[in-house]
């Protein structure tokens, strides 16, 4: 068994890896952390993780001692200290904040306003998306696994990018996600008097989440993507759709797009691309590592519409995370996460 | 006192200019049918009228016969001969249905797949978009109401439009409505325990609601606009954002736009525009007459956002209706339709 | 007009009061205050209010001195020395809070651990559940309005009561809040993730209302009655249901006691008793200070149940503090007040 | 591996069914059938399930005949003839439905207005609330699984009235149900604009789960026990809280309720007693087969207050159905049931 550490188990993130790593058949939870509650048992802050894991929360040296593998999901910031730690201890480390997931550090300095204090590290580190950038996995030791956002907007849209069968300027990724996203601490935006019954827009055209999509599909198109990336807040808990326009090149038809998606993800386990005349859900995916796909024809505007639905806090964090734990030790990808979305 | 008639009370539109109707100074409730409960009291149907409306559902005729003016709140195709009826007696007629918005036949065909009945009739009728078609409302009698998308994608990018500010092509109008749009019948996808704590876009860029949008931008800037249109439908029952994408033109700066937004709407008391940082949300616009609009600049991709939310049935259907049957009766625009948005 | 100021204005029961006031027709707002957003405008604190009470934040001093009447909605222990302060300048004085409503200063100590500070004001003052208490009302100056609970409850068991028809003994008061009832602070537990899907009782068999509760049942049936009074936390912003069961006595048949309700509220505007067959149901009180009830026989067990429904926030806060204003000026009740329930 | 068979597999509890046994280590399902999907796939009405089970909805007799077991999720009054053919066949036949839940006929015909087929069937027949019957469970082929109230309500109450610790008359049971209780079937209760943000009981005093409590208390306590139960509807998917409330007898102390709740539930794996202060939540037993219990002492009333919440999917349907399957099979009670509650 794969012994796992989670440092900042009592964010939504850090508990969530708690629930999924329960079923993994080859891990086991070694020890979990958390600033706020240590000393207290992870069930007393989520009671319905009584009886299923009561240990107690310790301090991040503990978990790094005693683990294999190093989950952190800490605020952006305070991640490369710990992943020197990690690595240096010859241990994994899969970080589920943003310090290494921008390879540019001025992009890191524009959009985090940090530094990459050991620059050697992030020389090591690996872009965990899977889908895309598996065999760069493969073997390491340092994952920056992706955000939620980051994740569903680059696999909406990634086979025509990368087939260039639509055009890689104006690309408009209008995003929708429930509210577990912004995390476990009560603000008055996630207070439900004000949230229940509401939606609206926030950080328009300036979310942190902005270079790291451009970076992903620059990547895969080898070209220099810039989008527009327009997140809201949904009034659930879970999922993120994202709903991608791109406008198709001249001469491509939609049979060729149909095409290059069933081709780039035939093998996907955990994508499901939609036959025609349906629409990805975020209601299908919940609680599961799916990422459903749905593509769309605007033939009067001559757009692709690409909406993708996937479970923030498992596609667009914990499972993730795990899933490139799996890769990384050499395991089947899918161990543990084939779970099945309830359907109501 | 002005006798307003409601015919299809019962529907949800219906239902809900009696509740507008019973708060305003200058006009009551003269008569209400419904098809499916004739015979039966208001209040029967929806028990929060209990003893403020218990009026019995009587059918057409009665309606017509007792009114000033008639609100249709009818399935499209439906309307055209009571408009007739109507109008040859000499009422004032407002539809609430699609039958009178487009003025192309070809488009009607098209769309809906029905005929103009009656070319004359047409022609009498005018689009009832008070804050575009103001002037042109006063003195009819024959009003077709816009949709909801069909007000509030308009209402949110229509400055930059008529000022040349902005690209007419490629517009993209993503919106997002909550489950009142879909009406009062249950089917599947309202359902409770499938609607809740999901989210997903439906008729993808083959709604009936993109022609209306194009036919009034193009009316006003004059130019041939075609636009992308993907709805999508919320767990809420009220509201809907649009989110319009724009391409700035070269040489426009973002203050010219907010010029042009905040002169265009000056004097318009439904409109309400928010200052930059802040984000149009439905939650605070519900039950009310007003459109909250905020623009937003994306620098990087040269693109003009605007978010505009409405409540889907109040300005986008019965406090619309109610503007209007103020304008062509010659009252206070606003007569019984300063509602305040409730904070929560 | 009545000039009205409102203290603690930004709280829910604050924010609920502006909201109703706007469309009084005999009252106007004169000043508000607020200790956490001195200096700031309403709708700054609440968006939904913009254009319609864009007034800024003032101290109690200046809410006083511009007002006729005060409404108090200030944390308990607060509002003792605002009262005197009120009174002695010759103002009406409406406390939303709980300092006055408990007659005997032991259960006063009990409940809020505090002390009556001035006996006589605590004299001059009267319990504001107008359907009760409407002549002991009329001519006072200082009114404790109720609780949300504790007006929903008795009003759903009180003609049986006060008819000597069930038990005083034994009686149940099983309730169910929408969240606004706990206040605009964000907490874990109106977190919306972790109160969204969830369900469940707090404070049981220990709830402040409990005395109150007692208070008026004995006061309308002349004995010493005790209840269990278990409130649980619904996800929903607004609302309450009281369930309460009570043993029907000997010989007493179920027309007997239907009759008693018909009789006690048939001159009860805002009291709508519903048919049998039908349920209460806090969908259609929301945003209104109309109270639903209805009245279920188990003949098996000789119990009868009653349900009630109130809108917590206006028949339940700040409705029936403006109820309370209409009686001690003199106004016709209803002023103000004749709101309809969205149907949706 | 155990075959198992699914009627019914489209309804709610039958599409749960799917979801658990998916994951079930030592049964696999060997078909499915659905009166109204015949020859559609699974899938295709849950699209939640796509890639996981796409298996086609074949008819009731392909189902009895590749199965071991057959789970009949079917209406009231259809299941007796099933049964008869499973049991003629020699295969196990767990009856989500009423069929076989009462053990008076006389009962049956009064709630339900049906009569017993096959009397021999009747008395076969077991019923499978393993926390209070499992020895007699065992070995047995005919299980009536209990409904959703009926699991929740007795386990609330159960040890106090084994022990006889409270009174067996007047116990009410108040029960607030997530909307998934009602079915996949739109109706207008269920219909996203009037349930959601609204609350109400149905059936009062009336629901057919009444004698189905009273047949289990009376069954454990020995004596004839007549339940006051109110259902609620509850704006969620997922979940029952049932507040029981029971007269505490003279002399008994809380310190022996809560002692008769440890000892009698101290083997128990889906039953978690809360401690003192804490409160059931169904939030936090969404998705999986546990019971949650809290419970509360009334001291100024003399009574226990007990709070049961369970997701009705799963121990109120489909998960009890399972963990019967596992008992009369000889696998670990727990087998494919030991689900993580999502904590949000």
């Amino acid at each position: 068994m794969i012994k796992a550490g989670i440092v900042g188990a009592t964010g939504y993130a850090g508990a969530e890896l708690v629930r999924l790593l329960f079923a993994h058949p080859e891990a086991e939870i070694a020890a979990v952390s958390s600033v706020s509650f240590e000393g207290q048992a992870l069930s007393e802050v989520y009671p319905s993780y009584r009886f299923l894991n009561d240990m107690i929360c310790e301090d991040q040296d503990a978990v790094v001692e005693k683990s294999d593998v190093i989950f952190a999901a800490l605020p952006h910031g305070l991640s490369q200290e710990l992943a020197a730690k990690c690595i240096g201890a010859g241990k994994a480390f899969i970080d589920l904040g943003a310090d290494f997931r921008l390879k540019s550090e001025d992009e890191y300095a524009e959009w985090y306003g940090g530094t990459f204090l050991d620059k050697s590290l992030h020389e090591q580190s690996v872009y965990g998306l899977p889908e895309f950038f598996r065999d760069a996995i493969k073997g390491k030791k340092l994952v920056a696994n992706p955000g939620c956002y980051t994740t569903c907007s680059p696999l909406a849209i990634a086979p025509a990018v990368i087939k260039g069968l639509v055009s890689v300027k104006g690309i408009i990724c209008d995003c929708k996600s429930g509210v577990t996203g912004a995390g476990r601490k009560p603000t008055q935006g996630s207070h439900f008097p004000e949230l229940n019954e509401g939606f609206h827009a926030y950080k328009v055209a300036s979310h942190r989440h902005t270079p790291e999509i451009e970076q992903t599909l620059s990547k895969l198109s080898g070209e220099d993507v810039t989008v527009t990336f327009v997140p809201h807040l949904l009034p659930v808990n879970r999922g993120i759709l994202a709903t991608v326009y791109a406008d198709i090149k001249d001469g491509v038809t939609f049979e060729q797009i149909r095409d290059s998606y069933e081709d780039f993800y035939k093998d996907e386990v955990f994508i499901r691309l939609l036959p025609d005349g349906q629409c990805a859900d975020i209601h299908n995916v919940r609680y599961s590592n799916f990422c459903d796909i749905s593509i769309h024809h605007d033939k009067r505007a001559g757009k692709l519409i690409a909406c993708a639905a996937i479970d923030n806090m498992v596609k667009g964090a914990a499972g993730q995370a795990i899933q490139n734990m799996n890769i990384i030790f050499g395991l089947d990808e899918t161990a543990g996460l084939i779970l099945v979305p309830p359907a109501f």
